[in-house]
């Protein structure tokens, strides 16, 4: 039988919460038998939502709290003024051992600060950095950071690199995942102060990471690399224009499938054929960004994704949480602070 | 009659020059009956070219000279040691009058910088910026900076502003447009520092600017602003990003309706009615970035495009020329600086 696992939900984040987290966690029981949850929020909106979900039921507490984080709050206040929000009791269950991971489609901004303070960094790491797989021609990668940093200098890079090359061995199950910097061009002189140190740390470093160099903003969607490593801003800015571009595409090919009886044969024709398509860059499927470097796991759903999305998330705790995620990255950054004090640190001009 | 326009063309920049070059030149004599063209380059290679082509040789002068510059050029020693090079007699000639523009497909940096060092900045612009248009579900928006300056502040960012206002009026002939600052959110107190001040300038300024506010990654897509300002970096990685996922999804479409009999058949049904995406999304159409803030209309094409391509991107250079398009920043730049002269260029909180 299976060891069972506890992920710890904040019920209350997200555009249309709870009923989007708790009819995702109904599907995600159905995926992952072996789970409980622990659902934080308002007892008085959550359990009538629960009536017709017994076998939920049978796996889930509700901690009951009438206070939640609001979209608009800022980290800050949501920090010194939410306490007992949904959000932070969820985190609070994983920092005190009561669950493996904590699941929210809530206020990132928030989420971040909340599990940052709670849980703290890993030994090693600056700054947690938010990662996710992407769709490629070849089939996904891993991209971070997506926002949690809209500054970084080349230690961050280096850091996001190492735990983003964890994460692609955990979650793709490459051997060795090859890592790319982004920047505006393959060239060596290209780009900012940041990117060039960060580039020639991993270029000389004795870590058994494969440094593929400089990828551009088309590499991540091609497969050049396996991970794609960037700072927080041109992150969010590059993982919104794929979605903004997907759809883009999806609703002129609508319109192109709309245009005439004819067309509206075609388009039952290739119907069946276009759900790879489909399945490939449904933004369900990725949805369920880690917060890599925290002592914990957390895992950031889209506020505006449905059930099947949130599923998803979800299933991204339980697996991070059932392979050992942070044991890894932790051995793995145990290693970089001893290759770090020998003298192949040295950044190379 | 009309009068007529002359656009210098640096025919050894480029992926396939001079081929694409002479071809694409070709396309535009058809297109602009009114411009004679400048050719710098090899005159033992573009010769050749020309001689199937009596409407273009009539309407073209060859300059002959052997010195290129390459694609792995550093900016700086190109600007040093290509003195005789084909792009920088094309710039040359924009200078001194012998033509009302430039366009090249060769390397971006070194077309940059000695664009920047020949034609000189316009009075009030620090730094010059690479502007395009882009698609979006509405219709097109102009998109700045895309590469020029990776590493941007606020008074960049506000000059961008107004020369991609004056960008979007000429080219797009908008009466009013509405710009948007890229960011990580829509909320005010997102973003590093840059934005947030950039932000705050365009806000309480009293140029008659439409600022919209902050948005985000998917917005230049959707076309909620005409106008998406962002610094060189961030804009370099989301415009690749664009290409990279037109690229992807279009290859999984191609895959989709080669599956069977019975999708291709599903595909002659919609094949026509695709036209219509296939030309919105077509990276050729919006080939020809104009680099915003010189003395003078110079114009970067892709330097993987084809003739098509190549032929776009000379007509963005005759239309900013037809439209006296840089005398018009030039009376916008005017009005901004004495409006920074009054007391609401105070940056607010």
């Amino acid at each position: 039988m299976d060891k069972r696992l506890t992920i710890a939900l904040d019920a209350m984040g997200g555009d249309r919460a709870p009923e989007v987290v708790i009819k995702g966690a109904n599907i995600a029981r159905d995926r992952h038998p072996e789970v409980d949850f622990l659902l934080f929020g308002d007892e008085g909106r959550i359990q009538p939502l629960l009536r017709g979900m017994a076998k939920l039921r049978r796996v889930c507490t509700v901690c009951h709290t009438e206070v939640a984080v609001s979209g608009e709050d800022k980290p800050s206040a949501a920090l010194r003024n939410g306490r007992r929000s949904s959000m932070r009791l969820a985190i609070d269950a994983v920092h005190d051992g009561d669950a493996s991971g904590v699941v929210s489609a809530g206020n990132t901004g928030a989420f971040m600060a909340m599990a940052k303070w709670v849980l703290k960094t890993l030994p090693g790491i600056d700054r947690p950095a938010i990662a996710s797989l992407v769709p490629t021609r070849r089939g996904e990668s891993v991209m971070l950071d997506l926002g949690a940093n809209i500054q970084c200098d080349a230690e961050n890079l280096v850091q996001f690199a190492i735990m983003g090359e964890v994460y692609a061995r955990t979650v793709l199950g490459l051997k060795q995942p090859t890592i790319g910097l982004l920047n505006v061009g393959e060239e060596v002189f290209k780009g900012h102060e940041a990117v060039q140190t960060a580039s020639a740390i991993l270029r000389t470093t004795s870590l058994p990471i494969k440094f593929h160099g400089f990828v551009e903003g088309d590499d991540p969607w091609s497969g050049t690399v396996d991970v794609v490593v960037t700072d927080g801003f041109t992150g969010n800015v590059a993982i919104k224009t794929a979605e903004g571009m997907v759809r883009l595409y999806s609703g002129l090919l609508r319109s192109a499938f709309r245009r005439s009886p004819l067309t509206r044969l075609g388009y039952l024709l290739v119907r069946s054929s276009l759900s790879e398509l489909r399945n490939h860059l449904d933004a369900r499927r990725y949805n369920g960004a880690m917060l890599l470097g925290l002592n914990g796991i957390a895992v950031k759903s889209h506020g505006s994704t449905d059930a099947v999305g949130f599923a998803n998330a979800i299933g991204v705790a339980v697996e991070l949480a059932v392979r050992g995620f942070n044991d890894q990255i932790i051995e793995e950054l145990r290693r970089v602070s001893e290759d770090q004090r020998s003298p192949q640190h040295v950044v190379a001009s």
